[in-house]
């Protein structure tokens, strides 16, 4: 009998080392080519497999492969696309199976957020169903870092560290200049839900009168009225405000300050973007000069500035999923746990799916100061091995090096998807 | 008679690397202790001259000093503001070299673009008349890289690097979710007058389909529908586009894109930004989803990625003004100079203040492809060697550690200057 095939594949917005996951689950896989035979990844994902479109891994070179731990974002295509519940399109997990069963696939790595790993759960219940049981293996990823039992997620500490320097230079940036020209800064951040990054940047505050000033979180309801004192204050001691604002800041009814109703404070239309809101509504109110920054895409990529202790975390969690497969674990996700200590050591646990699946873990009030607009000694004492060590990538001519797939699709065999 | 002190002031936008320069000035002045006595700083640059607010560096120690090669922004302050003519205000130019005589100063070195080394010529000149004459001498620093006669400025080749790093990093991430999600990016990056940074964002582009995709430049009228078909074929061809856009993009009749007089094409009020006003156009015209990125300071303050070439540079601009001052030059500026030859090498040069004041050097048409939308290889020739090799900075923590100042003021002798 053909020994069983892995498939692996990345899912939701993509990281600075989800890679780096798929780097560990890859090297892993070939030193068991004993027990795993290849190893296949889902074109854009889980789509992927739906449309029978798998990539093989095996084509690739070990340096290829060895490249992706330090290269951002998905290498096989990343998908925004959640499956619907069993009742609701039986069809699609079918499908899974029909491919998985033609490709002789027994090993189901799923690298993603808590939508992902209540997909991983429910193939694995209904493999066993259907009597062709599929071990199914979550990998934590999320820059959000929402996911629970794991203390953090791989991808968060890299845009934690993006940030966090990226406030600590633009802040000093803006010291510079404040004597004459702009005195407020804003820059806007990832973190719909969760302010986990948001607070991250607060890192970058070592001494009194440091960036950021100001940070706004999604967990706090916007008072406007504090936070222009605030950043007054902040301007008449310090010369300057740097203010950093998660882009799920919303008031206390819930509504988003970045699309509040389509309209600003002053009946002015939002192109989006909570940063240009927060930078003109101080302009309105207090008269300063300001700029504003939107990092984006930016701050999720930035595999050039990535935090060694994420790529490491990351690689070992592809790492252990294959272990774990091996072992003959099922629904399971590595976790990260952290020992107890005034030394930053951790090491690799698990949790069950169904206790990860669709649930989000918010940042604790004690993380947050009593005003509401920065971090305590606590969260910097979480936030700090996080984001410690560089892992710079290659560089040619000034660019980093990033790994290019060929990207070989395995033959199809199955009638088309109709999606 | 007590030996004559220098005057250093930084001027206008800072940069990654302007602290570079003054490194370099503050450690080759130190190595002529014989010729020079004290180094003294412009508190918040030339405003500092006029406050008579000046820092002793030599209460700073030479590991501080040392620091400052690697630390970002503008270390003593920096100021938005240009000295009037002499016709227009004598009494500010009497009152620098009221503060020149009694604080001993016949060297004043100026860090930066047109306007300053015009304000150094201007004090060159008086001074002679008065019979105190000062040796002015200009230090290149600009972002813009828009001074003429030298072949760079430093501090554009570290924001040249950051914005290239940037699309490059972004486009992959793009490029892994464009199948279901996002399909169109866009980055806004600085010169407002001039495309030099824009265009060193398509050193990313390496081989086809490779982000960024379009380049929108204030050299080229914007041509909406020319651009919009473009991003269609973009999306089309390789599945997602990547734009990188000047702030200074323009339409044909001078108006810039992101004040398009308050109102965007649709009657929506900006609140600034070319970036969000570009993606909107293209959710409105051609319905991709569409993300956006606005870098601001974070791109000219960007240390942590700072080019290796550029640092060198920049502390070696500094060095050579003083250099010069001890050779007896005056009004003159040290220039960077390309050696001619496949393998970049250059050397430092020299122009009058004269032919640098006020003039500013736009890019060469030829270094823009003929559809307006991308760069030439002349371009990418001028380019990459700019950008070329890392220089990082010390970390602790997960962060940059850059210089802390004392910035402890020369004691005043003279009445408080009314402003």
């Amino acid at each position: 009998m053909a020994k069983p095939n892995l498939f692996y594949a990345q899912s939701g917005g993509v990281t600075a080392v989800i890679n780096a996951s798929a780097c560990g689950v890859i090297q892993t896989a070939r030193t068991h080519g004993d027990q795993i035979g290849k190893v296949y990844a889902g074109l854009n994902g889980i789509i992927g497999a739906l449309r029978e479109e798998l990539i093989d891994t095996s084509k690739e070179t070990a340096s290829t492969i060895a490249a992706l731990r330090h290269t951002p974002a998905g290498a096989f295509g990343s998908c925004r696309y959640k499956l619907k519940s069993l009742e609701d399109n039986r069809a699609e997990y079918q499908r899974l199976m029909d491919v998985f069963k033609t490709h002789n696939i027994r090993y189901f790595l799923y690298n993603g957020g808590g939508d992902s790993q209540d997909t991983a759960n429910k193939v694995s219940m209904l493999s066993l169903k259907e009597g062709f049981p599929i071990t199914c293996i979550g990998i934590p990823k999320t820059v959000d870092n929402d996911l629970p039992v794991t203390d953090n997620c791989p991808g968060f500490g890299s845009v934690a560290k993006y940030v966090a320097v990226s406030i600590r230079e633009a802040g000093l940036d803006v010291a510079s200049m404040c004597e004459s020209s702009t005195k407020v800064f804003v820059m806007e951040v990832m973190g719909r839900h969760a302010g986990w990054i948001a607070g991250a940047a607060g890192l970058a505050a070592e001494h009194e009168g440091d960036a950021p000033h100001i940070i706004v979180f999604p967990e706090i309801a916007f008072d406007q009225s504090a936070f222009l004192k605030k950043v007054q204050d902040s301007v008449k001691r310090f010369g300057y405000c740097a203010v950093v604002v998660s882009e799920g800041a919303h008031y206390e009814n819930g509504q988003f300050l970045a699309d509040a109703g389509g309209k600003d404070a002053f009946g002015h239309t939002q192109l989006g973007g909570v940063a240009p809101f927060l930078a003109n509504m101080i302009k309105q109110q207090l008269g300063y000069k300001y700029h504003w920054a939107v990092a984006d895409y930016l701050q999720r990529a930035a595999r050039h500035i990535a935090s060694a202790t994420d790529v490491e975390q990351a690689y070992a969690m592809g790492k252990a999923a294959v272990e774990f497969a091996l072992a003959g674990k099922n629904a399971v996700m590595p976790t990260i746990v952290r020992k107890p200590g005034k030394t930053y050591r951790w090491t690799v646990g698990e949790v069950a799916l169904s206790d990860v699946a669709n649930i989000e873990k918010p940042m604790p009030r004690d993380f947050i100061t009593e005003d509401g607009f920065g971090i305590t000694p606590k969260a910097r004492a979480y936030f700090e091995p996080l984001i410690s060590g560089e892992d710079y990538p290659p560089y040619k001519n000034g660019l980093p090096q990033y790994a290019r797939l060929k990207r070989v699709l395995v033959s199809k065999k199955l009638p088309v998807w109709r999606e």
